[in-house]
């Protein structure tokens, strides 16, 4: 990420491992839901904050990835994972609290993302769609090994077309040549923004018209 | 694909393209039959028009994947999701008709995802087996997703029988250095062909004998 | 792996293949359980014995996997899926064998997986991890293709703690500069002696307490 100087750079990981943290706490209630061990409440942690970035790094060709290069990053997961497990019923009765960081991690994902992939080279597209990736991958990894269908694909309040839009923004911005502080700042406040609103006001996506063939 | 003249690149594109559209027009009709909202319906259909390849190009070391380095590649998967999405009652109706397409999609991927391993220093056992995931790879992830075992580990009319006879055909017929366009279209013939004929014959695959221990 | 002498690497490719060999043939069997055809027993065996090593060559960059670069590594997983196919009964009526074999396997993985993320460049903490991602990777991707929860993740006799340990010590032994077979071995054993007992004494893993809130 050479374009990226050290503050900015500073700044990123800060961003990374707050969302990491948050979305490990939502993998480990799953897994504590699901009636799992120990072991599986790390491992669910784990992959739920890890996986969205793993999927983004493999794909690009930035192997290996960020959290495998810097074990410090894995204490993250890790340290919010046995959090759960001792915690969780005070963490469960936050679920609104839970709600609303799973929000902000995902704006910050979805930015972290898409300038990632604006850094390996990707155009605007393909790098939006590597935000979204990153944004919703560990959650849809979390859900398929807890066995249920993934919320992304869930009919319910609106959670990827806000990740859509924030990695579209901050693809863009970044493509016409805007400062990458600012596109990151603004591809964050209109995903997580958009989310917030959603689950406040109970936002859903449009659905299929008339009645499915079988 | 140094291997590969600019007409037969472009025979290879457009090959790869019908047979996204084609995937990911089935993974579009699964999460409308699922009841997903329209960002499901896209992520399905591009989920399983552009998983096989990704899974093949991620394996072999190709990244960024192709339709990643070239945003118009992104244009297919979405277009055949919106699609799904608007006239998915008449595409649901024409259910032959999109399991005719399904077959010849199954044909151009193995034929050309084992071109492609080959181009990329595999030998021609490991070369077919990523033929094989390229043709398969994209409905196994859209049925984790939505929740089912995959198509191809289902017992029913053959399927993964002619798709592995297509790659090892073109892998084998590109090894002793017979022509690429001409072993692509065998390839393509033999697993695309067979595949049309289980399902008009209803043939299967052979399944174990004996009870299963518990 | 440069560090690794001629002798050394060939005890390495064996235990390697002898791994893939017994983790094959539990993929064949859960194939056979669930009742698949002969396609079906042969890609969830060879994706449960080459699911865990694939994750990992893909995470740390070491691409095309050892197993599509040799195409006598397909040989195993193949054979014992039709092995499996055509003897379930035997095999199914020897489970605590297959077991056993398993704990072995699990073993040999997670000593081979830690020492090559070594190899990559990986800091101890990590290879660990990709040690642990090698052992239980293979069993994660069965068990989601055959629409189950990850035998990982299930509560259980101790599974993924033993496989942890084994790692960990491989890791950390490498990294303070002990000779890699003596350590590898030393990693086996912990992790392989270590199951072997919780099978055998019945052992699990702390689960959370409290009831889970919903």
């Amino acid at each position: 990420m050479a374009a990226v100087g050290s503050d900015q750079s500073l700044t990123l990981v800060v961003v990374d491992l707050v969302g990491i943290f948050v979305f490990a706490i939502s993998g480990g209630l799953v897994a504590v839901r699901k009636d799992l061990d120990v072991l599986g409440v790390l491992v669910l942690a784990a992959t739920t904050g890890l996986g969205g970035g793993f999927i983004r790094d493999v794909l690009i060709g930035a192997t290996p990835p960020a959290a495998l290069a810097d074990w410090r990053y894995l204490l993250v997961p890790f340290g919010a994972g046995l959090l759960t497990f001792f915690y969780h019923p005070a963490l469960g009765r936050m679920e609104r609290l839970v709600d609303t960081f799973d929000a902000l991690g995902l704006g910050l994902f979805v930015a972290a993302g898409a300038a990632k992939a604006i850094d390996y080279g990707l155009g605007p597209v393909p790098a939006a769609l590597m935000g979204l990736a990153t944004g919703v991958g560990g959650g849809a990894v979390r859900d398929v090994l807890a066995g249920r269908v993934p919320i992304i694909l869930r009919r319910s309040t609106l959670y990827a077309v806000p990740a859509a839009a924030g990695a579209a923004v901050t693809s863009f911005g970044l493509q016409v040549g805007l400062s990458q502080t600012l596109v990151t700042i603004v591809g964050f406040v209109v995903c997580a923004g958009w989310r917030l609103l959603a689950m406040w006001r109970g936002w859903e996506a449009p659905v299929p018209r008339g009645s499915a063939s079988v």
